[in-house]
């Protein structure tokens, strides 16, 4: 109810402030038997790392996880899976005026409202550093998608700033610090990211989620359609003001014969639909993209007030994401992964049944 | 689980298929106390209802509602709202080939393959007649959120395919068939409209929907942030593609400096944000953009398969709005009204203070 | 949240007032492809009907139950179904000063208390009539689980007052009015509540309700431990002060060697266990025992006070059960169904493998 | 979905093995502003604390828990609380043949069937270690109901096998190993215990729970009622068999004179309702009865079977408490608590008027 929780039947729930003693979360209803250890999580939690290049933050976040618990001699036992990371680069410091100040597009004015006491230190629990918990859960998601049923989640940047993606070549995601998945425009972005940090300003971004190999029939058809707890789960990544499926906004132009998807034997013509029809998987790729705020802290003083009501100019110091869109690709396969195995496991307890069933059609045409 | 709820605290469930006996829904943890009659209901119901012009489908549905248990003497009492609409325009017909063809860019296909059976008729609970029973309990939300914090819940139609409203003026909303905020577009969106239907086409549309008179402090900041539980509620309407808050995708190519809004004493400076920081309500409007899907029942033939995966040629006769999105409008606005009470009791049930506390500032600076 | 709603996958969410326009329900989460009819309901629902004997109350309620939607062609869809039930006799009368009154032993000072308000006529929602719509959806859930998995549920009338069944024959539990499996001690109930239906007064009594057939490994260990939730469903029923697992309350004066019940390769040697282990099914009968206070409304008159905190006096007029008890058997058979059914669900989604894996021993060692 | 949260607004979720790295817990839904340190939890965590006397196991559990987010400066925030509890006592040893072994009475057997897999060591999930974190967690709910609305929650041993407590003096409670109220019992109870031990045997017990100072009209009418969440919570202790409120069982022998509590303006005259009437609190003392049956293991060799079918004879070493009903004291305060503090909150969020209305009478007449 308070909000900390992802999921009907695959549930995550975190805890922590971004400079507090430790992050966790407990995994529930993980099924049992498969096997897990903490490289499994640590590989995408060093994807979501800050650090690792010279575009994303520089400060030190070891986040290094722990599983205490629901796994037994290497595999899971159906028990909750409690997961740690102690915060190593906890320093205490003074927080000077900040901590009676409202950073401008920040959390700070709005937990004071609701709450009436805030952890102002590093933005606490608002803080980035809380989806590091989700990118753990979601790696075990992840896991388990992709080897019981072969499905795929996987996620680029397709656009920074003013900057698109051309080209799709998934190889390339990994192989540059940007996720894009356009080499010819890493240089591009390079340059883009060394002028923004000189001018001490940030810069939006867009990211493209997709999933292969989903059987067709995932999804409750009224509220909780399959895109809605999609739209749901990627609208709760800090940042993201924009959730599109299939061809999202495209579709307002859109005439009904552009706009839908035909269908053949041999599959579907095209997918506007983002593999979603009625809220329920089609069978076809699922298609999310999400467009990402520029960072709020920033080196360029900006006016606000503090707890008093009174004026005041924030300029915010340290090492900061000039563009916060970049780490969140994996955070966002994290979330569609959650949603997905979250679909599944409620489909087989409806038992209804995709799995035993043929999908009556292939996913796609080509 | 099965997603026909919606809620945490103002719960609403709904039932009924498009061509069954009935449509029906069950509003719990409606607080008690409030005046409360049919008429209060039939007011939106008529605004959503077909048939009320001729840009609309012309099929007769009475949409007569009735409230069947929770109110005592005018007041409701806490208990069960239970509401009724008998499906009166239920002609028994034949239902031909179309009983076992997949209409493209309906839910045929996927509703065959999750459930293994469906109810062809008229799209069965696929059918976007589901959402009256949305727009009746929403009625509610809004009437509570309205006379008890003087919270106002609007939606115009900002874009009709091509076509977009250049000017907002409220008192225009209600005296056009397209919800339209412009009236100097409203003679360009009829004779668009007429061309459409000679054609046997659709188109999609763009629907604002805003709150006014929140106060700070509503949303949980995790994973149910307000901007994500207004995510789910708005993709989870019939032929939604995307949701924006605040900026929304134009975000992506802002600088920080832009996107950021300040605040002074006297308020917000700007509304990029969109009412929403961190998943808190902000005091500042809540601004929602929505994007549908043109209608998916075209006179124009597509290619599709049948149930034995054979293939066929789909036709619909019959009488279809050409554009969906324009009786959006009023659902829209009812799950706005859903997600914004329910928090706002979800927040009561926290304990922590948006009541009694006093905004630190002003919505706007203006 | 407000408490309508019971289960997690296959829900039941009820609505209507004693005397109000009538009783509803949703079922949602029922598996597709059920065959399911009205007479499937009413079988039940006339079981629990009052007026049946002369030992219950004489008022008529016809209780004749619509399925208004999720079921297509004679089988379920997976869609909710709605049910409803019309209040035929509603008469309206002059609730007099009852309107203001508090009766001893009933709701009806607590929910002034909680509302604020309270519909007066025949106890409101407080009426164990609300109990119909709960026989109903239990026969929905009992169906399946007979003919899916031949899981049996069953109750009868142990006790009443001072009167205990000391056999168990279940062909005779449905062969007269008390669900009295011992015929030897019907004649002596028949006595009894002759005698206290001419003193005014009114009796408790004691109900067993089993399940066989579940197999090992339904529930959930910690909170949700199938013992928790059977408990939950049965103090949920109207009158019912106490539940009872296996031994139950016998167990404080036992012997850990004695209660233990011992295993061999041919099944338990004893049932002590109520047929649950750490909250999880065992394979054996679940058995579960209720103990219901005697019927509120008495003839014989009571010290009170009215709204306005004013000593009163209260008589209740009106024909009513001297044992409510008597008409709880299949209610409460229906709660057991429902929470068996969860939990099959539960299981399933969760992936673990009770269905495939065959039980290790046998239920029992007879 | 799969039990390991507990509450609705106020919710617990927790984690851990008996034997494995960690226990811990995550509150989401603590009101902001509350003072809390560690010392807070760890008062209650002693006197549930293994070890603490002779008629207690004497196996060494540090139990010293940390409070790794949520609490700044000394005060709650409202974000979640994360709470850990290291195991210290984590020795690696030979499981021998109790790996592949079903103890009789535990859980042994249906953890295999349920899951097909199972942390042998020690009982695992199923050891009654994981109610270190309800304790936890109930304290904090313990201090907010006591500091904010004076509501008390506190529980005593009633009975130990045939001995019962025949006097209730609450200062006993705490004076003596037992938490018995009649200190007269305590030599019988320690005569009795030590003869038990050196059988190798061990015996049920029956505790008792009350709040004081509960206002009226918590509890949701339907399924969710005060009582029936009372009785979730309390059959989801290990252990437990029976639940009883207020008169409980003995209602059956009641007749409707007897059981009724009249009114008074002075209060009411008596208390068989155990404070709840209708599922909603009356404002009276909660009176909640629970029996525990006798420790599983024993040193008396009993009969069962181990993976394979074969059959075994298995016998405990290692030192186990004789009665685990005497531990189950603060553990039982501690579900009390949870139950109270979560529909307080929900009783907010509903926004009806219990904490501005004044109850029209007094708790009790007394």
């Amino acid at each position: 109810m308070s909000g900390n929780t992802f999921g009907k039947l695959f549930t995550v729930t975190t805890f922590g402030e971004s400079h507090g003693q430790a992050l966790g979360a407990i995994i529930d209803g993980c099924p049992p038997g498969i096997e897990l250890s903490e490289e499994d999580l640590q590989k995408d939690l060093d994807r979501r790392k800050p650090g690792t290049s010279q575009y994303a933050t520089q400060r030190r976040e070891a986040d290094q996880v722990r599983i205490l618990s629901g796994v037994f001699e290497g595999k899971t036992t159906g028990t909750p899976i409690g997961l740690l990371i102690e915060n190593t680069d906890q320093r205490s410091k003074d927080y000077g005026k900040i901590k009676d100040q409202f950073r401008p597009a920040h959390a700070d004015y709005t937990y004071q409202q609701k709450y009436g006491i805030r952890d102002y230190r590093g933005g606490g629990r608002s803080s980035a550093r809380e989806t590091a918990m989700r990118v753990a859960a979601g790696a075990v998601a992840k896991k388990y998608l992709k080897e019981t049923l072969g499905i795929q989640v996987r996620g680029y940047l397709s656009q920074l700033g003013p900057i698109k993606a051309e080209t799709l070549d998934w190889e390339q995601v990994e192989a540059n610090p940007f996720f894009c998945p356009d080499p010819a425009k890493v240089p591009e972005m390079e340059a883009y990211m060394k002028a923004l940090r000189k001018e001490g300003n940030s810069i939006g971004a867009r990211i493209q989620i997709v999933a292969d190999g989903v059987p067709p029939g995932l999804g409750e058809p009224i509220f909780d359609r399959l895109d809605a707890d999609i739209a749901h789960a990627m609208m709760s990544i800090n940042a993201v003001k924009g959730v599109e499926i299939g061809a999202g906004f495209a579709c307002v132009e859109q005439k009904g014969t552009e706009h839908r998807d035909e269908i053949t034997p041999e599959g579907f013509l095209s997918n506007h639909a983002g593999g979603v029809l009625g809220g329920i998987s089609s069978g076809q790729r699922i298609e999310v993209g999400i467009a990402l705020k520029p960072t709020s802290s920033l080196h360029l003083p900006g006016r606000s007030i503090d707890r008093f009501g009174e004026p005041c100019e924030v300029i915010t110091t340290g090492r900061h994401d000039p563009c916060v869109g970049i780490r969140a690709t994996p955070i966002a396969e994290a979330m569609l992964a959650l949603v997905l195995l979250d679909h599944l496991l409620r489909h087989r307890g409806q038992n209804a049944g995709v799995e035993t069933g043929t999908p009556i059609i292939p996913a796609s045409a080509e």
